[in-house]
């Protein structure tokens, strides 16, 4: 548990609806996010953001969301803190700034242009089964691996 | 203390460099945010925000700063969630929609931008030696007074 | 008629809605705005925003909006360069730091807000029958005045 | 030449930096749009986006730069529009919002991501040299079906 004034960040990202197998990778990474301490963010609606965040909150984690609108509401009930940006897409970017790692799920070209662009600004990014496009893409076969990759991969 | 899944979130606004008086003010604003149970937000940097963030911690309270840059090194020492947005001052826009009242300590244009903001949006906005533009405006002597008749201005 | 490689651009902020002396006060400004040579930049909408591009678009201007949404239909039919934003209200921040200077005319809070803003970064204010809360925002007391204090107001 | 009210506007991305073959493939990219009466938007700084804009006016075209910071004269000398955003990385989404159409060329992560951003909100993307990361992607082998592959598909 967080002992650290400042414990990691660690940006989940993915489709915004998910299936079953998909809502338990993310259930799993939210889960593993928790107990190695860090701190989950994400954009705090639903499919791999609600599942992270809800395994995440399984194990007492905290967790962050970085809203679209204007309406504390519409973030996912596992959400700690609602940061509502009113940006819309935008606050892709502000996940992305605040993470130290972030870990990619499967998702379509919102979760591509994420990755794109956690790549752009030296973000470690890791994939687990999402967009292998680039070397530098830490590939993860699991979600303790991708976690704890992740955490390795966090400069300093 | 916060019991409830979601304390109300309180943002401190005012000048990037402060002097003795309004430091002050800020400390003590900050501290009845924290015994109220309440979250602060704010800018992150230095004067009213450092002040407002230290005397939060001072109380055990949790603060979030909604940076401009990319780099968490350049928050204060006094906050806990370092939210890097890389978007410069539309960070205000962040604060404001995040928040569920605003106060307004000393400060100039931008401060007056943010207020202005605040009132648009419809957010309470309390001042405590601030811009007094609108009769919207809620007025506060001291600092007690100010964190109350936020609390008290929040709908619901 | 702009021979300049790169005119004046004169930011005109006011009410979204607006009546019949207002919307006459608007139409002036733009149509002094596109006599002078100068671009016409503005929140591309309704009320102020339509009626000051209406007014330079008759006096053959150039009018750049600024946009909220993503979707360009939303500009007024006066706007040459529709740009969207998506961002929401960040826009007002785009339209302020694009401008050299700034005219303002009646408004409620988000006029406010813009013009707190301008006198933040240090954009030259006049005041067109709005808000007049510092003594740096220079007075106007018709629309031909308004442009000429206006474009005499920026620097080098 | 432009008669339309509303010519198509041509989003230009790429690399930052770019060598002698990027660079001839980036001015002839330009030199079609403006030939096509298109509008050219882009970044508005070096490499890719200077390149471009420079074609399109050396065929009288028009080019718009959402620029990242707050100083227009940080655009490269081809930029007829400046728009200072102020707001960083951010303004890419601004490019993709505002383009019709988007035409990449090679570069690398800053490009994936406006790329993946393009094909998220719907916008008809043609690869010229660029990343081909899905089949929605419309290749082009020069510049002049490049242009004409974005044209065309550009909806309604």
């Amino acid at each position: 548990m967080p002992e650290k004034r400042h414990p990691a960040i660690i940006a989940v990202i993915g489709a915004g609806q998910c299936d079953g197998k998909v809502r338990q990778m993310a259930l799993e990474i939210g889960q593993e996010i928790a107990r190695s301490g860090a701190i989950l963010i994400c954009g705090g609606l639903s499919g791999v953001m609600r599942a992270a965040a809800e395994g995440a909150k399984a194990e007492n984690g905290v967790t962050v969301g970085i809203l679209p609108g204007n309406d504390k509401a519409e973030a996912n009930e596992f959400i700690d803190f609602r940061i509502c940006t009113g940006l819309g897409e935008a606050r892709y970017l502000i996940i992305i700034k605040t993470a130290d790692a972030v870990i990619a799920l499967p998702g379509r070209y919102g979760t591509l242009s994420e990755l794109g662009f956690a790549l752009k600004v030296g973000k470690p990014v890791v994939s687990y089964g999402s967009w292998e496009v680039s070397d530098e893409i830490i590939r993860a076969n699991n979600a303790k691996e991708a976690v704890q990759l992740a955490l390795q991969a966090i400069p300093g």
